[in-house]
């Protein structure tokens, strides 16, 4: 396998995951009152890596970027827009997929950690039609393949022009002995609900599907003449529009983060972020606001980007995406908090009561992906509860999203803050579901719902250490003369286990219970996916995706597993 | 990775699947009344492949293809016991898991193939609880670790010696760099739903729990010391028996069955499988019986283990068997039946009918894990409706687990046997559900109720190859002009491609909709368990799997993915 082969575009060190539409080389998004075109345009020239040019609208993560980008700029600055039309600006191209000589020079983590992040944004799409009334119509004007055709399945609507060469296809399994793995075979199967003999023909038929055919086997919605294709969108944009119960507004501006980079420590203005190589650990560090919220909803607009809840996540979420993709020997980020509960649970509180407001909403919703990012993310997290910390409500999330957690039970010797709390708000009980459709707290509380039930009780109030350990909501409780040595030594083992298996393991571990079209995107057919990404039949030197386009043919291990 | 580095003991050169009391090397089972005791006392010099010693009760396929049949023994052969009493003959150990110098040294199709069997048979003591009222209690005197503790967790209730000592245990993930991979992980948090950081606790403890710690963390449901351990053995099991549903019965014998092996073929008396290793297909032909069914349940348990549709499913389970885990190169196993469908219909009618008698209900009971185990097998499936077929009720089943199915329409040139047909029954529409809770019919057509009402109406109805089309039963309808080449043609494009991607796409499309524990284990923790089984830090020289018992320490690559 080639390991990191590629070296970034333009002397950059890292991955940035910020965007602006000003700076995009990618898209083109305008928007026509509730109607919001985004333009696929990919620079053949702007690929994030050297070494590859994006042609045929293909992607790499730099794109993917962008289009995530993109999305939520639609929910926080134009939440007017209820119909956001998806489609090509190439002639006869819809999209060839992720870019193929990226994938077979890219490292396994960045192929793994690629396919993550576009896995979340065409998520993210589902997720604003349900939830936000943002309905995505998709427009395939030619070829939509691999990947294009799985951004596609991401859309609540499909149009495909009828014009005897527009198809859809998944042929990753013919050209590419890989799988259609950004969701295309979960989507086909569980979202279309495509006949899974006829599945089965489509992903190994190369040239893919076109016509009526595509309609008739559920791939796409409807098929279109060119002639009348102008004509079929703006209806059917009008038609989504109006059955789309968005809650609108003015919209507000996502100003860029700001970020100070050292090479060990990224502080943002809520955030800060500490990166110890030495011993592979991150602490990231969540503030709680300066202030208590304000009065009206009016001034939440005012405040716009920088509204606390909006801006931490914003910040955490970055703070996140910069750590998986960056920092691949990090074993395990340590969260820590650090300011007032009671202004957390203000913030909450404020958000519950305007929950009906757009604004309130869309902060809620984004919270609720932020902590889905931090699920599915494929290292150790620790929570510590210290003096000073404020793991209240929303936050206390973070707490629960852990793998394990530390409280700290009294005060510390020689600090006068006063002992760790936790707190429970409402949002805690239903506000932010898991990929499989529980809440952290019911995942963590399988086995006796009383146990739920226990831990609602006691909303609002804050909970020492004894109490929270009592009531199963942290791992441990541990006083001054053992912390320091528990803590040392649990991170000293865990950094000495493989990192494989301990991907696997909090992998299974997290997700107890029932299982949802997204969480098993990321399970059945992920976990396949990486497997494959390992296989000598697609990564090896005679592999398939390794020999893609040199005109030589692939040479197959022949044996079944 | 080692390729195969192993040879069968005893000079073999097949693995084979059947076994007999009479011939076991590892296991003990005595019946007592309802209780039954089954011994687990591993032969150290017993090993299936040579290179390797089963120490400490470990175990290797061999000793688990055993097990799977002691306990099918007890279905079939001893229907009035109602709880099997699981412990080991060995002194202070329970059972130290799958054998790792077998692991280290087994390919990687091995390795795979293994944990699927292991994991079925484990399944199989579920099976047996919910549907058959057979209970097992698991006794631990000692150790339980890793495969150890996992065959507890099979178990209805799960007793530790309390002696300071006695301990459960997966240290897969401290110890060897792999997974609780045989149903481990997904028993702790959907089975026994252990609280998830308390399962990550437990899965990185190499020592593992023991005591009053492993029944408050769910991990076993009670502790006895040594003095009171037989009491409380023999209370639990009158309980468990006083509470079982099981319907008894005077048992059956399973006679061994009777197969003709030569280099391409394997012959059964209802059962055919041709090899054609050129173009590594395999054909597996099913026979419809030679009389229609007896009159009386007397008279079908006077048949005993020849009644048909017992013979037949414990014919296709072992030809299943053989060609997964001998015949590698083997792309797809093409399915044909030969018969007359109202003989089989008849059978399906007379177990329906019966279907309160325990032998029909064992019957039925097996061909549904038969079934399952074909959903889970990794190689193209293809049903084959020609003239001369009998694929009608249970062996519809196949057609409609088939990844494609080809339906012949019409009379073939030369061949005066009746058009192809197939009919439904009422076993299609509840009795052999998925591994994910689905019937095969219900998971084919997820996208509308009705084609499943359409299909419903045409119960015991002759369907054609037109109907059979419209109704959405089968993939493809074919007439004498097309069927060779549309045959030829799909056979070798399907074993061009890579074999690993189709492992994948089949994994995949095969379960559309819901998960279930059960599923959940063959798709988020296998899938994991075989991308782990192909990376370094576990397979590699220098990976912990490899370096295991070495006296050196693996070297781990730090970085996360």
């Amino acid at each position: 396998m080639v390991e990191d082969a590629r070296k970034l575009a333009n002397g950059r060190d890292r991955i940035d995951f910020s965007a602006e539409p000003a700076r995009y080389r990618h898209w083109k998004l305008a928007i026509d009152g509730e109607i919001a075109t985004l333009l696929m345009d990919v620079d053949e020239n702007g690929g994030l890596f050297e070494g590859y040019q994006l042609k045929l609208n293909s992607y790499d993560l730099g794109v993917d970027i962008e289009l995530a980008d993109a999305l939520l700029r639609l929910r926080f600055e134009h939440p007017s827009v209820k119909v956001l039309v998806l489609r090509s600006a190439k002639n006869r191209v819809f999209c060839a997929g992720a870019n193929i000589r990226m994938l077979a020079g890219s490292s396994h983590a960045h192929k793994v950690n690629f396919c993550k992040f576009t896995n979340e944004t065409r998520n993210a799409f589902e997720d604003a039609s349900e939830f936000s009334g943002l309905r995505t119509i998709c427009v395939i004007n030619g070829t939509a393949a691999g990947g294009g055709y799985e951004l596609a399945l991401a859309a609540d609507h499909i149009i495909l022009v009828d014009d005897g060469s527009a198809s859809v296809a998944l042929p990753e399994v013919p050209l590419l002995a890989v799988l259609p793995g950004t969701g295309g075979l979960t989507r086909l199967t569980d979202k279309r609900k495509v006949r899974r003999d006829r599945a089965d023909v489509f992903c190994t038929t190369e040239e893919g599907v076109k016509g009526k055919r595509a309609v008739e086997w559920r791939l796409v919605d409807e098929v279109a003449p060119s002639t009348r294709l102008e004509t079929v969108i703006a209806e059917r944009a009008r038609e989504f529009a109006e059955k789309s119960p968005r809650l609108a507004g003015d919209g507000i501006v996502l100003e860029p983060l700001r970020r100070q980079r050292t090479p060990d420590a990224i502080e943002y203005a809520f955030v800060s972020v500490a990166l110890d190589t030495k011993d592979r650990l991150a602490s990231i560090t969540l503030r709680s606001a300066d202030s208590l919220p304000p009065a009206t909803v009016e001034e939440m607009v005012a405040f716009g980007a920088s509204f606390w809840p909006l801006q931490l996540a914003r910040e955490l979420d970055d703070a996140i995406l910069d750590i998986r993709n960056n920092e691949f020997e990090i074993a395990a980020i340590l969260f820590k908090s650090s300011g007032t509960s009671e202004t957390v649970l203000a913030y909450d509180a404020f958000l519950e009561e305007h929950r009906e407001h757009w604004l309130a909403r869309e902060i809620r919703l984004l919270w609720k992906r932020v902590l889905k990012r931090l699920d599915m993310t494929s290292r150790t997290i620790v929570a510590l509860v210290e003096p000073g910390s404020c793991f209240a409500g929303t936050l206390a999330e973070i707490v629960f999203a852990a793998d394990r957690s530390y409280m700290f039970d009294g005060e510390r010797d020689g600090d006068n803050r006063a002992p760790a709390k936790i707190a429970l708000a409402k949002c805690n009980f239903g506000l932010y579901p898991m990929s499989n459709g529980l809440t952290r707290l019911q995942s963590r509380f399988l086995a006796d719902q009383g146990d739920l039930e226990r831990a609602r009780e006691k909303l609002g109030e804050s909970i020492d250490a004894e109490e929270a350990q009592e009531l199963g909501l942290v791992t441990f409780s541990l006083d001054d003369i053992d912390w320091d040595d528990e803590l040392r030594v649990f991170l000293e083992e865990r950094r000495s286990f493989s990192p494989d298996s301990l991907t696997g393991l909090e992998a299974n571990l997290r997700f107890g219970g029932p299982e949802t079209m997204e969480s098993k995107i990321f399970a059945r057919l992920s976990a396949w996916q990486n497997w494959i990404f390992q296989r000598p039949n697609a990564v090896g030197e005679e592999g398939a995706l390794r020999r893609y386009g040199s005109g030589q043919k692939p040479v197959f291990d022949p044996r079944r597993v």
